[in-house]
């Protein structure tokens, strides 16, 4: 991996990186804030997951986070949202799939399936790149997210139990399967085959018996993309509430989908997670 | 004014507005964060002059500022930074001269003497407009800014006796009749008459007997444009010990000229003019 662009911000570095994934078989960027204690000592770790059209930059720039890690000394991951490039499979005229939209799912059909593995990249080869490069604690680490990457950190560790300390959420999509921007996605990067689908969706996840220690979602009242159904937090809450799945839907009066709805509630997430990552 | 756009953030407001400006003959666009306190009461108001490309929207999603607000319950005053529109003059090709670059200063000099009076529009149209329409408790407002805002805040300040109750900056140019930037914007806008430059420069300002109760400005010490020579702390450090002007520069080792380095203190900036605007 490759140090591009090194900024300090609240005592620590936020630096940026270019690597070759073999994941995804192309050069991807990222980011990693690490706190003044990264000096001295290793350092746990939040992998946060951007939504629809974000890059590694714009949580990076934009969501206040930087101040609390340095707080708590935990470092932050921002992978990119797809795999990127001239050679990689897209559809420009559309936000919702193709570079940008990558769904955090692998994908088992062409032209996605080449490049698209996110699921793997933001899980496996990335954790063990930044762990083998960087002063971080091995295997401490927990995942948070914005709505595709919202549901990005829900299915990484409802699908890979132990692996996460802790889990949270902004404004998730939380049943893709039965959501426009989801069943676009899926139908493209999965094709039609209903328990593939299933197995990267979060509801269906905790309803075939998959379970977390708990999980923190916030969650805008007046988010546009509840209102259109894209989220649909009530199927999230009923499927734990039936499996006896611990979770907490904060409903925020007012608030909207945006950065500043994060930068709002920032603060507890990262006091949520520097419980489990001590 | 009219507003155009309401996001709510840390349980207050941040709008955007849109009016006819009588200082600069055009639409001008601004914001204002106005915090969960201005529910119930009136407010007091810190003016946030952005840097050269800047427009409102900058500080106001990068800059962690409405936490702070939000906490002490202060509104913020995002202005522009230049007159805009198609009938306004420009330079397109340059970012430090022209739209985007007004200076804060009230230009003699044709093409941008029509439009390009900012200083009155800063100081006086915008307070006077805000006050009659918004919570804001007249009168009771302090200043910050970065770069070319942060010189704007202290020529504000200093030009303006008693009219603002504190001033800081992030990254302030403090004396641009003898940087790059500065020759090039006063050049423009203000001709080639000596004193006019000086009254618009704050290290002139001082040394021709202005004072302000304290001043208090960070500066990167990585910041590239202090190395470049645009900013020149020490000139006004020099000025503010002649003559007696309190003031106090922190230099923040490793820091760049970015809004990482102003999210990084924005805090103590709130904090500093909280206890002014009481």
């Amino acid at each position: 991996m490759k140090e591009i662009e090194s900024v300090k911000e609240s005592d620590g570095y936020l630096n940026r990186y270019q690597h070759l994934s073999s994941c995804c078989d192309c050069e991807m960027t990222f980011s990693v804030y690490l706190p003044p204690q990264a000096r001295d000592t290793k350092v746990p770790v939040l992998y946060w997951l951007s939504g629809l059209t974000c890059s590694d930059d714009n949580a990076r720039t934009k969501g206040g986070f930087q101040r609390f890690a340095a707080k708590h000394g935990i470092a932050i991951v921002f992978p990119d949202t797809s795999p990127r490039g001239d050679n990689v499979a897209d559809e420009p005229e559309r936000y919702d799939l193709g570079q940008g939209a990558g769904f955090y799912v692998n994908s088992t059909q062409d032209p996605w399936r080449p490049h698209y593995q996110m699921f793997d990249y933001v899980t496996a080869e990335l954790p063990a790149l930044l762990e083998a490069n960087l002063p971080l604690i091995p295997g401490l680490k927990s995942v948070s997210g914005h709505s595709m990457g919202g549901h990005g950190a829900l299915i990484c560790a409802l699908k890979l139990p132990g692996e996460y300390r802790s889990v949270s959420a902004f404004a998730p999509i939380t049943n893709p399967i039965n959501c426009g921007w989801g069943k676009g996605c899926f139908g493209a990067y999965l094709g039609d085959h209903e328990a593939v689908w299933e197995a990267y969706d979060a509801s269906c996840l905790v309803e075939g018996g998959a379970r977390v220690g708990d999980i923190l979602i916030d969650q805008g009242e007046a988010d546009e993309f509840l209102h259109e159904g894209q989220l649909l937090p009530d199927n999230f809450q009923a499927a734990c509430d039936a499996a006896g799945q611990s979770l907490r839907i904060r409903m925020q009066p007012g608030y909207d989908h945006s950065y500043h709805f994060i930068a709002s509630f920032i603060e507890d997430h990262f006091d949520y997670h520097a419980r489990f990552l001590k």
